[in-house]
This record gives C-alpha cells, structure tokens and sequence, in this order.
C-alpha cells in the first residue's frame, strides 16, 4: 500500500441507548478529526440502531441475521446498552452477549491507569498516580455468562422453586484467555501476571482454570512472572498494594467485578476503556467504555465521553495491529497501516492535555459539557 | 435464673491453622477476662484439633460424625483453616463449608466500620470515618458455594475436557435471607438495604433472587428503604459513596467479595468479624474472623487479634440474644442472661480503648504483638 492511499477501515456504531448515543457521536467526532489529521487511513462509520427503545416498539434489538451482519466490519463501536423499560436480562441477552461470542471476542480487556486531571479516591495513589498501573483481561466468552441453567418451576411463586447458574469452563476457553493473558503480560513494561480464581470453594471448573493457568504458565517460565489470588483477598490487594499488580487474568464475572473496581480506584468510572477482542482477527472486534447508559443523565448532553475517547484509541491501535498480540498460538498481527499506532498514542495524549487542563465533566471535578470536552480533545489533535 | 448463679455456656474452639492457632487463644483470654469481670455468665471452652497437619496425619479433619457432634454446644469460635501443604478447596469442603450448611448457618453477618485508631486507604474516609458503617448479610448456605458441577473427563489434560460450577438457588433459601436482611435493617438507625444481584447477565438464579427480594420488601414497605445495584456497580458505590449505604444482603460469592472489600475500605481485613448464624437458634452458631490462617506470620505471635475479639464480641452479643432478631418469621431471640448485652459492648469499647491508645499490631501501623494488644484488652476489660 502506498503513502497516497489511505487504507479504509469500515466501522460500525451500535450507539445503543441513553449516553450510548451522546458518547458515540463524541467518539466519532473525534476519531474523523484523527484520521484527517494523519491522512494515512480512513475511518467509514455506519449507524445500527439497536436500541431499547427500537425493542419496545418492534420486538427485537438486532434483527435476525443482525449479528452475522456484523462480521464485515472492520470493527464495532459500542456505546451502551439498558434501560428502565426493559428488563436488564432481555437486553444483554438480546444484543452484547450473542455479539460478543458469536463473534469469538472471548478477550475483554480493561486497561487502567489514572490519568492527568483525575484524582483517585485512595490517598495513596491521589499522592502517586503512577502506583496504580493495570491491564485486566477478561474472559469473555463463557464461564458465570454461559447462560446455561433454569427455573423450576418456572414460577417464582412455588414453594419449592429452585433455580440454577451453570458456569461451564472448557479447556480450550481456559486455555485460550491464559495465553492471551500472558501474551499480554510479555508486552508490558513489568511482565507481572496475576491470576484470580476462586478454587478453594468453587472446586469444579475453577479448580480447572487453576490447573490450565499453570500448564500454560510453564511456557512462559523465567519470561513472564506469575503469581495467584482468590478474588475476595484480590479485592484488598488491590486497595492496599496497587503497585504490586500489573496484568491480571480472571473469569467473566470476577473480572467484570474487579475491573470496576479498578476504575473506581483509578478515578473514574467514566473513563474507563473496554475491548472485546478476537485475537485470531477472524472476526471483528468490539471497543465499548466501561460506564452503561446512566438514564439518569441521558439526553442531557454532561456525559463524561473520556471512556469513549479512550476506547477508540484501543479500536485504532488493535486496527493497527500494535497490541502485542503475536503470531504464535493463534494471535494474529493487524493489517493496519503502520503509523495508526502513533495516531492511538496522539489520541490519549490529546485526552490527557485536555483533563490535565481542567477541561473535564462533573464526575471529574470539572465543569464542562460532553461537547466542549469532545471539542477541545479534537483541538489538540489537529495542532 | 436468679443473679447468683451465673449461666454456663459451652463453647466450642476450633482452632485450625496457621494464625487461627494463636488469634483462638487470645480470644478465649478476652472472653474468660470478659465472663470474670462481669461474673453473670461463664464459658466454658473445649478445644478440637481439626487442623491440616492433623489431615495430613489422620486423612480427615473432622472425625466422623464430628460436625454433627457440634450440635451440642452453646456456639462454635472458630479460627481459620488453610494451609499450603492441602488443596484449599479440600480444607474447606471438609471442615468450613460443611458447619456452614449441617448447623444451617444461612445468615453470614459481616459489620464493617472504621475503629478507633485504624485509618481507611480512601481519602474520604481517612478524614470522616463516620462515612463506613455497614453490616453485609452474606447467604451462606447455597448459591456459588453448593458444590455442584463436574470435570469431564475427570483429567484435566484431555483437549475437550468441560468443567461446569453449578449454582443453586431456592425459594426457600432466598427468602430466608431477605427476611433475615431486611430484619437487620430494620433494627439499624438508618433502616437502609440495598440488595446485590447479577441478574443482567445471569438470567435464571440471579432473576429469582430479584423476583424474591422485591416480593419480601412488600412486606416492609414505610419500615425499611431499599435499593437494588449490580454487583459491579456496587464496588464503585462503595469506594465513591460509602455513606449512601448501610446493610447490604448478597450471594455468598458477591458478598464473600464484597465483605472482604469493605473490610480494606475500612483500614485491615484484621479487624473484621464474621458470624455465621443459625437464625432459628436450633443450632449453634459460629464466629470467625474474616481473615485467613497467614501461613506467612504464623507461630510469630505478631497477628493481629481485632477481628477475633470483634467476632467473640458479636458471639457474646449473639449469646444474649440482643441482635436485633425478632420471633417474627422463625428468627428466634437468644435466651442469654441480660447484661451480656452490656458485656458485648464493653468488649467492642475496650478494643477501641486499646486500638486508640495506639497499642496495635504492624499491619495498623503499630508495633505491638498479639499478648501485647491481647493483654492491654484484658486489662481494660477489667478496669
Ligand atoms: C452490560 C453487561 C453485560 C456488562 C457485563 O456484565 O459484562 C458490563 O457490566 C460490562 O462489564 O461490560
Ligand atoms: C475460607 C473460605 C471458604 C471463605 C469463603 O470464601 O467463604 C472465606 O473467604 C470467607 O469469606 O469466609
């Protein structure tokens, strides 16, 4: 390819609902003023609109074949999805969930760190912002959100109703996440991974879990260090030792719980990224900020859209290909085009001059709306 | 019962490992320091040897017919279990787990709050400890913690190999614990629940749980307020916004997190209590701390021994019956003699005496060992 021809990367929107919607026109606003500042790709952006309030009125979030449809993007961007109307369990079942196993994103990674103009809640990382530096990776695509288990009698209103959750953990989902996880780990700066589990009272699939972390550990022996945590003592390791973790790997449900713990620490719920990976690149993947669609602010054009920002930058790096993934086990290099990775970092230091500033919303101490947040991020990217 | 001839209680010790060994100690020299100074109850403490060396010896922990033969005592003071020589998920499936559900301690009672003398790592909280004061009710008998599910095949080496955790959650079970919850609540200044599910992406127990929670709540309707919140959410809440709770009632794997987070928040996991209560006072109940057995400072004499005088505070409390239960709805009051109330909390105000003065253990910044601190308690108690 050459320097005259930029590449095309076709991305689709599922704004979602509430601040979904706010959050994703910011993102594409500020992902267009991106790529005409760099010149060297392309950004082609089409909308679904897959909301809750499309559900009511028609019975359905993605129309059939919907998901599939999906599979010729490039990428996805996510803003969020639930509301009051529609009972939590119909609207992830119904959109997030299939797309992210049906298309094999079983990676959820949560990059996070306190950046300029935001202030942890923990005295000690509000002195030393640097103590708390993580990269959570999730697996995403079974475990605790299987799905699988039921309701007998269907009622709630027997007697002698008895439901059930069955997590199922198979060993090429285990297997899959630890190598990611320690690929990841490679890639970082301290090369420190931190498995969590819950194998003293959960004795089936965690017990497997356990076992499958230390097989693939070996191969990594002497080049990654490795360490273990039940997920409760995790949750006070966290708050006491921050700098002593660096990446962690865990279940879809005890990641989901640690790493908005993680943003809380760090700062912000609000700033937050997510990416929901297929690290063979089969398919596309899916970049969403952590915060959901907080009706209660929807509409009203405050929301925080730094999570938004900060995941579109982790959509432009994983297009680039510079995440760290490898060849090896299944990890396939992007196809980008070269200096998108320069782009990604141009992006997050544009965020972190524009928070460093005072440039920021409510939920960060500032004062300022969605829209002068979304600009003033665009300002710094075109000087 | 006339004054002059004071109430036994047969108390039963079980020590198990690590620090459990000498944290048990200094609470039976609390306790008798306590019975002594008050001289209208005694206890009378025997000691069993369930430990891990003693598994690694015999082949069990409990002897047969062991737990059943816990049966006939008064309460259960217990220390903590784990060592690294024994799978974890061994030491508890043969000792722990199987109190818990034979004595049918369904209710796990965890206050957090911020004492005298011990700073919390939040900011907020370092400057109004008055922010924290929580009592989270754990469901301790079914949910996660059921034991079901399986590996297939039993190897974990084969390429297909499925390992399933079978969550089970009854009507029976769930409705217990909300009516315990809400009666907890009820008898707390501010009368708040708020209730912890997963019920977005767990679609079938977790609604249960829901559905269960709001038909009890009818019933308490004008007496107790109460909110709902995801179990990731809830993390963020507590970090941003600890006043805005006061009892919380989850799943016995959300609250075994949670608790151990609330314990953090609070400034150490060594000072926090845990009952595990049988609520119809059929059986004997049992107290712990919510820390673990430390196989890396046992045998030191340097553990801190808070959270073991918390929790033989909240078994004397438990003893007289003074916990806010009601005879409502199977929840039984207590027959204990009167002044065990007053006795309860001249413990709790000894430990704050002691911890104030600064006479504490290194994990809260002091440089006092366990008879140190152990024996400073003794001495207030007797003032
Ligand atoms: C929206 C919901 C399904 C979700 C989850 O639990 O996975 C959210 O909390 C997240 O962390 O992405
Ligand atoms: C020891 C273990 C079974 C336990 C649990 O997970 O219940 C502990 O973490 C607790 O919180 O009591």
């Amino acid at each position: 390819m050459s320097n005259s021809t930029p590449r095309t990367f076709n991305i689709v929107c599922i704004p979602g609902d509430g601040i979904g919607v706010d959050i994703t026109d910011a993102a594409t606003q500020v992902l267009t003023a991106l790529a005409s500042a760099f010149g060297t790709f392309n950004l082609k952006f089409e909308t679904l609109d897959w909301s809750s309030k499309n559900y009511k009125q028609r019975g359905y979030y993605a129309p059939e074949g919907g998901v599939e449809g999906l599979k010729k993007y490039d990428a996805i961007y996510f803003g969020a999805v639930g509301w009051p109307d529609v009972p939590d369990h119909i609207s992830l079942w119904q959109m997030i969930l299939p797309i992210r196993t049906t298309l094999n994103q079983y990676a959820n990674v949560r990059p996070t760190r306190i950046i300029p103009g935001t202030v942890s809640p923990l005295s000690a990382c509000a002195s030393d912002p640097s103590l708390l530096d993580w990269v959570i990776v999730r697996e995403n695509s079974e475990g605790e959100y299987s799905g699988h288990g039921g309701t007998t009698p269907s009622t709630a209103h027997a007697a002698h109703t008895v439901a059930t959750e069955v997590s199922i953990f198979t060993r090429v989902g285990i297997e899959r996440i630890m190598r990611f996880a320690f690929e990841t780990a490679l890639h970082r700066p301290r090369k420190l991974l931190t498995m969590v589990t819950k194998s003293n009272a959960q004795r089936h699939g965690m017990v497997l879990w356990d076992a499958i972390f230390y097989e693939v550990a070996r191969e990594y022996d002497g080049r990654v260090k490795y360490d273990k945590m039940l997920v409760d003592a995790m949750t006070v390791r966290m708050v006491n030792r921050p700098e002593s973790l660096d990446t962690i790997v865990a279940t879809n449900l005890h990641a989901d719980i640690l790493s908005d713990l993680a943003a809380a620490l760090s700062g912000s719920i609000g700033i937050a990224p997510s990416s929901n990976l297929d690290p063979t690149r089969t398919f596309p993947s899916m970049f969403e900020p952590i915060h959901g669609s907080a009706p209660d602010i929807a509409g009203q054009g405050i929301a925080n859209p730094i999570g938004a920002f900060w995941s579109a930058a982790e959509m432009v790096r994983w297009l680039a290909g510079a995440d760290g993934a490898s060849n090896d086990e299944g990890l396939v290099e992007g196809k980008g085009v070269g200096n998108m990775v320069e782009a990604a970092d141009c992006l997050m230091q544009a965020i972190a001059n524009v928070t460093e500033k005072g440039v920021k919303t409510k939920d960060l101490g500032g004062k300022s709306n969605t829209k002068e947040v979304t600009d003033a991020v665009c300002e710094e990217i075109s000087k």
